[in-house]
């Protein structure tokens, strides 16, 4: 697995499945600013609420393979592990999957990760303990102090103001 | 940008332009696996004997738009920024371009990153400083001993257990 950094603001983000880890995971791709499409006879109340809203779209049925062609990141988050192999199976070549139920069948995995500022930093333990990624994440954010982050803002603004004399 | 784990073993990478930047960005991907094709009219030595020695595939020629077809990840990574940012332009939607020249042309950056057993962490400064990014890693990395590790490994090994029990 290799750390890289995407920008998700408007990819087609599919979450199949609509329970808690579906709904974090949505959370997540949200925040960042992407399109989504939630897949599932079944929803959490947020992900209720967030397609009630028009934020993102919710198809209250089973996943098709149709359903799969046009997104770029799919989570596969059902209940059913079959299910979820299905889908990163099915997948084409191009498209990311992240397989909640056995992380290894897919190709993408999210790491725990904290941003402040410029600053971002991702934690992962290739499964060995997503609880421990959370607090070697989180111990490792406390380090850098809100003096740090400014001091980055202030070297992006110079980096930025060399380019353009350049 | 979301920093995401993601297993390019077998994917197809399209690294265009030959310098310095392009070689490194080739070792990150061919480390892990990834189907190489280099497009650039010269290269460095590094390139020049991978290919040689079919590790890799080198084409000797100017960018087309053809040539942007088949990848799942594109490295734009020539002396020229105005090509660099032609091939953001042109890449389709499923795809992830690196734009070495100017990062937030394209949808795609690679963080500096640390592996130690199963332990995985990136840093990104997101263009405020990349020698800076490699310094925090270098310091992270430091904080984590063999005995943590072996501790992982372990960890690992019990949780996989534990599903296969299931």
């Amino acid at each position: 697995m290799l750390p890289l950094h995407i920008n998700v603001t408007d990819k087609k983000v599919l979450i199949v499945g609509g329970g808690k880890i579906a709904t974090r995971r949505l959370q997540t791709f949200l925040n960042e600013g992407a399109t989504i499409r939630v897949v599932s006879p079944e929803a959490s109340k947020e992900i209720e609420e967030l397609a009630e809203t028009g934020v993102i779209q919710w198809e209250q049925k089973e996943i098709t393979i149709e359903d799969l062609n046009s997104a770029s990141i799919i989570i596969a988050a059902t209940n059913h592990p079959e299910i979820n192999e299905w889908i990163a199976e099915k997948a084409s070549e191009h498209q990311l999957v992240n397989v909640v139920s056995s992380a290894e069948k897919g190709n993408l995995t999210i790491p725990k990760f904290v941003t402040k500022g410029r600053l971002t930093f991702s934690v992962s333990t290739n499964g060995a303990s997503p609880l421990l990624a959370k607090q070697i994440c989180e111990q490792i954010g406390n380090q850098f102090d809100e003096e740090f982050i400014s001091e980055l803002n202030r070297m992006y603004e110079e980096r930025q103001n060399k380019k353009r004399n350049f």
